[in-house]
């Protein structure tokens, strides 16, 4: 492992921690962060871990006008052994790398990248929370800083770090969400962003996703753009379905985003020898299967939620029940695998897991 | 017209200015900006003048991950007189309405913020440049500030104004422009953002434009993200041929901006009464007819270039000369006439100069 220098200013008072039995998602953060800063002509330098404080940018910033930034989402679990396991570290850092390549942002040094993850957790390892069901979530995320106006590619960037003990991403926890399937709206398109993990994608989503939520639906459903067809993903889920034995998932196609838990649920599917093809899916296919009771199962997949059933689909005026509202087998089955082994209660064969205690030396200069 | 309480708090040093005859675009800001700022519950409140300054804002302040911003350009100028001139500035403020809209941001007034337009110009009035071909560009924009990681529409804003002098956007100045068809990327379908200005908009336009300013071109036209086969628009122009003697210019499709500029001139052809047609403009069509010698001339306009000449396109690998690469007649009659009217050199029939200078009174508080 290679010692990259990242330096450390702990910070000189710790934040009071919220109750971990009542966390909300996304709100409270940790008493450090991570940054890094890049510089045309020298590239990224400077990483460090700093007390958790305000961005001071100037107004003329380009993230605040052209959207040039990335984000990644993932987890660390505390085990019952107090260790502090981390869920495809690297996966994460690989697609950040590959959102940067599209939107012309210079690539990190991957390793770098997990090293940084593994020395904040250590900082702030008080806040991994130790209640069932929560997790510390990690974001790390690169604005486009350069005070310029004008369509192009900045030439500053800041990488950053920041985390936040979680609950359950949805109210329903592992119960049956329902999902709007959205006709109008349109997320992504194929020569689009909608591979890559941009704000932008997220930005276009708010619409359908507040249309939906008027109506009662916690979630969209996108199809894509070209012919508003082909089921694409849901909010910030990749979604599966069961239909007469088959689990089917829309395959890779340029304009869904390529979900860690996606890649993991179809290692374990094909680990159980359950048939699966990754597949274009029409919604008309979903909607014929449902009407010959072959749709068996609907679940999304995402770091947020891991497996999250999906109980009624809404399409074209129809109300779609799958499995009576219920936890299917096989969504149940998904869940408990990876949630055990992301909290390093089953084994991990797939060498998933990494460890964030090879101690991690802390200099400290405040 | 309402006496919005916009607070002023003058800047207690002033900025060394930057050479007006030297101008680049968007590089250099005034001594002041303008904020207010929005808080569910409360609306938008607190209007203010204050010193230019840096942007503090949470490393989770939601603008930096889900993109939920929105933004303008137009500009102010200053005549032979003395006297500052802003084009159009209401049916810019609309159109960050609609964008709003689209991006669920919550509404403006739009008299509010013609009147802090005005106040901040006055304030910063030295700053309007007074060499031939400079004027004072003006960005508006809004970002989503609430410190929270989650999908969902921010509970905070903020609207903020920024004043830049400007030189020419193109090196070429009114010289022809030369442009790449992009065929792979897309930049907006319909059901997406492309109507609104958004950041997400620009960020996933950055890869065509860097391929295609490698290969010389300084600009790409986009096609229509369903088809890859109607026009749509350049970068940050939209645009207009004129063929066999029309003028034509792709119509407003839900996926391209509708530009101040397009707006102005195809009311000026009318009033020229040149035939004009909006419709759905193919490629091929745009090919056949270079190829039978009938593609008169080309031309992008926006706020930023007024009226740029196109010089050539680069389409399927073959490059399709225009006009001899020269400044056609249509062109050159828009330009003059458009920069005259702002410039107030010729009269404005159409009531599109908003005068800065009644008398706004300057209320010090520093
Ligand atoms: C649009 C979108 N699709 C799918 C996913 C699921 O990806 P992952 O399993 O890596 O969290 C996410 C969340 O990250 C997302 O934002
Ligand atoms: C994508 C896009 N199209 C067209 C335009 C032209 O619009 P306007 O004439 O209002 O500047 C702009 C610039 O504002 C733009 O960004």
């Amino acid at each position: 492992m290679n010692d990259y220098q990242i330096e450390i200013n702990l910070s000189s008072a710790k934040k009071q921690k919220p109750a971990f039995d009542s966390l909300e998602f996304g709100k409270n953060f940790t008493d450090h962060m991570f940054i890094m800063d890049y510089t045309q002509g020298r590239g990224w330098h400077d990483p460090r871990i700093i007390p958790y404080q305000p961005l001071k940018l100037d107004p003329s910033a380009m993230v605040f006008h052209y959207g040039q930034s990335v984000f990644e989402g993932l987890k660390a679990y505390l085990t019952k052994d107090q260790e502090v396991l981390m869920f495809r570290p690297y996966m994460n850092m690989e697609r950040l790398n590959k959102s940067n390549t599209r939107l012309c942002i210079p690539a990190i040094d991957e390793e770098l990248a997990v090293q940084a993850l593994k020395k904040l957790i250590s900082v702030d390892r008080e806040w991994v929370p130790n209640v069932p069901g929560t997790s510390l979530y990690i974001r790390p995320f690169i604005i486009s800083t350069e005070p310029y106006l004008g369509v192009a590619s900045s030439k500053q960037f800041q990488f950053i770090i920041i985390m936040s003990p979680v609950g359950a991403y949805y109210k329903e926890g592992i119960n049956p969400v329902k999902i709007a399937v959205q006709n109008e709206y349109v997320r992504a398109v194929k020569g689009g962003t909608g591979n890559a993990k941009t704000g932008g994608n997220y930005a276009s989503s708010l619409k359908a996703q507040e249309v939906a939520e008027e109506t009662g639906y916690s979630q969209v459903l996108w199809l894509d753009g070209k012919e508003n067809k082909y089921v694409e993903e849901v909010g910030s889920m990749n979604i599966f379905f069961k239909i007469n034995g088959e689990i089917v998932t829309p395959e890779l196609n340029g304009s869904i985003l390529e979900g860690v838990t996606r890649n993991s649920v179809i290692e374990l599917i094909k680990h159980w020898n359950i048939p699966l093809s990754e597949r274009r899916v029409s919604i008309d296919e979903i909607y014929e299967a449902h009407k010959r009771g072959e749709l068996e199962e609907a679940f999304g997949t995402g770091t947020a939620a891991v497996i999250s059933p999906i109980g009624e689909f809404f399409w074209n005026g129809e109300k779609l029940c799958i499995n009576n509202g219920e936890t299917g087998q096989v969504s149940k089955k998904l869940y408990d695998t990876l949630t055990g082994i992301q909290r390093g209660e089953i084994d991990d064969h797939f060498g998933w897991i990494v460890k964030v205690d090879e101690e991690t030396p802390v200099i400290s200069a405040i």
